[in-house]
């Protein structure tokens, strides 16, 4: 079977059609099937250089990015961003410029600020590839997501999905929203009052409780409190009161349906968005498979755009 | 010849057999040679992923475990520990399990914080090796030590080894006891009041003087004031008085065997624990004999655990 | 054709003759050939490992070593200075030598002090390149410069190159000043008066004002202000009155050459040193030819001194 991609970026969900998804999404199953075979790895991305650009904090996505492109035979250079030119008064388009003078065929960006992914795509001859921009998009999230429901879900049609949480700095929530829409499941959101959203036009349930979020859903997903990108006022947040207001735990998640399972981008801040006990208990919790999916998705997402055919 | 390997990861020297150290030191060897060779590198970890997680702050043991692992072949990831997610409130084992869901071959992982390395073998499908943990075990340096005085002495049985300095927070201290005293060796311990280690019920003999440490000593290894790991308190040390009290230089040198040979686990702090003059002088300092010997450890651990046979 | 390269180290320009630098040039011009084709990498450093040890905050000529090391398939290894043993005392004489007994190929360094990158080379049994020490020499920067020029001008020989800016703390200029003197250039110094150069020997014209300079100018070459190398005091340029007496502009630029070509080191402080108009109008500026030249000046030199041939 061969798959065909036309697109040169992946900057998010936004642009891509349900055909582009569906060959993301089956590309990934067959990484996932081969990461779990001895010979993890092959050469399609052989001689290719990606560099990692990450002007914001990360470890699992930065590192899942890496195994991926390598496990694919690629070059990768992570970009200092810290001992960077950009502290030596550089800017944003210059820097990736210049990376781009040096021939690298990926670039992996993440930046704190919306829209400078998209402005890179604009700047350079390689495939970019946005790993969150701001509070915009986080697509390889909501394509490691659907790839992950679709493990244990038979469809994304009529799926009640309940994301629950800081919404309104979730970009992982936003391009979760947009490729669920898109299939046509139920996307429910619940926010404490302080983390709702703007209306970012989806055709979403907006939930006045978590309880409500929770009633016969499918799919819980917790998003964390992202601390380092809150303002300070707004983070004197009491860890025990947003538990028992917000929180999910085994007794409300007696209000969903008993095959649900659990999800959450990571890292989880565990006794506050979600009790410890319910993060590892193995009959729902999916958290670490989320991980195992999100590099055979960027595995696939290198592949099909640096080869545009799979 | 072919050897066996058994265990999944690489502790500590207490959870090893004489079999299993002799196992490694022989393959260890044959790498050193291939070392010193034009075609140093080979293919046994093609297509492995190994990742360096560093908790506490390293240059030689992260670079050796690195040029070990590339030199087999092996992907290495740096997991960077400063922009991870341990800064946003994540555990060390869900950090640990992450990563592990990513399916990487072996987790080379130091921690300042005893008991760690071991938890993590606990949570992963691959090898985990210690590169340090606490004030615990630092097996793969008392491998190198052990490598670096069989280049130069027959055997480790009835060998006066001397280790002088801060025992008491020293893992090199306490891995390169259990180790020697396997293979017969006499270990003697010296430290200045305030570095004293509690009994690790060890079979050393306890010195009272560094001069009594010395005398007829075979093997003399010294230990490097750990700075950053003292208390401020404690580090009000002033460099002159502590080595004119306790350090090593040519005067007290004569003590021990002519054939004496001097190691020290590095960094040196040249004129407090050793003189400058002898850290250099080439009949008995074998100081970077070690760090060649250690990237030979290395890729024979490596291989050992990821092939379980050589 | 082949190319023959004595040299161990690659410590500056004046240590080169006029062959030695025709062969670099040579070598690089096929490799920028080879980068700008499908197939950018090749085999001639495999197995072999690349040391990258920047001492001082760098983005552009790391990644630029890592792209070309790799390119050529090599092992590159990022020695962190910053979590590195420096900051526990250790000499960079041990530094060095410590990495040096892990049989490394290639020393890739960058220090804030003139003449400890010479040091290391006398120190180690690999190679030694110099990515900058101090106010001393940038050769790798020269070269790329030399190759930009000739992609654009017949010969070095009686051009005119102006070069403008903080010349008092530009390893830069003076490494260019070199090479192109040895070429027969005509070499144009203007330094605002804060930024004037000690006597360096060489045989530059040092103009007054920046009109001197620029007149009849075949090649501008327009250096940053190094705030991060500056003094508190020195530093308090007013970015806007700068510009105005020192920075170059259209208007200016109508002084040089119809057919100039505009050159900068980067990262560029655009609307200080220069207009961010003129620094992208592609009729002048070559700055990101000149990172492109830049990799295949180091995939050059290292093939050169790591095999001693092409």
């Amino acid at each position: 079977m061969s798959t065909s991609f036309s697109h040169r970026h992946l900057l998010g969900i936004e642009q891509l059609s349900k055909n582009d998804i569906e060959a993301i999404i089956d590309l990934a199953n067959r990484y996932a099937f081969q990461n779990r075979s001895t010979h993890k790895n092959c050469n399609r991305l052989e001689g290719r250089v990606v560099v990692n650009m990450f002007f914001e904090n990360s470890t699992r996505t930065r590192t899942s990015f890496e195994v991926a492109a390598k496990r694919l035979g690629a070059d990768v250079i992570n970009f200092p961003v810290s001992a960077s030119s950009v502290s030596k008064g550089e800017t944003f388009s210059d820097t990736v410029r210049v990376i781009n003078a040096m021939q690298v065929d990926a670039f992996v960006i993440r930046h704190y600020e919306n829209g400078l992914v998209n402005l890179a795509s604009t700047l350079v001859d390689g495939a970019v590839l946005n790993a969150g921009d701001g509070t915009n998009e986080h697509p390889t999230q909501a394509l490691l997501d659907a790839v992950t429901m679709l493990r244990h879900k038979k469809t994304l049609q009529g799926l009640r999905v309940a994301i629950c949480g800081d919404i309104k700095h979730s970009r992982v929530a936003r391009s979760n929203a947009l490729l669920l829409k898109m299939f046509g499941a139920e996307v429910r959101f619940f926010a404490p009052p302080q983390f709702v959203a703007k209306d970012w036009g989806l055709d979403v349930v907006n939930c006045k409780s978590i309880e409500e979020a929770l009633k016969g859903a499918d799919v819980i997903m917790m998003l964390r409190i992202q601390k380092e990108r809150l303002a300070a006022s707004e983070a004197a947040i009491n860890a025990e009161s947003y538990h028992a207001q917000y929180g999910l735990n085994h007794e409300r998640l007696k209000l969903a349906q008993p095959d649900v399972i659990i999800m959450h981008p990571a890292p989880v801040n565990r006794g506050i968005e979600i009790t410890s006990e319910l993060a590892d208990d193995a009959r729902y919790s999916v958290i670490f498979e989320q991980m195992e999916m999100g590099v055979a998705v960027r595995m696939a997402c290198l592949d099909l755009l640096l080869n545009q055919t799979a």
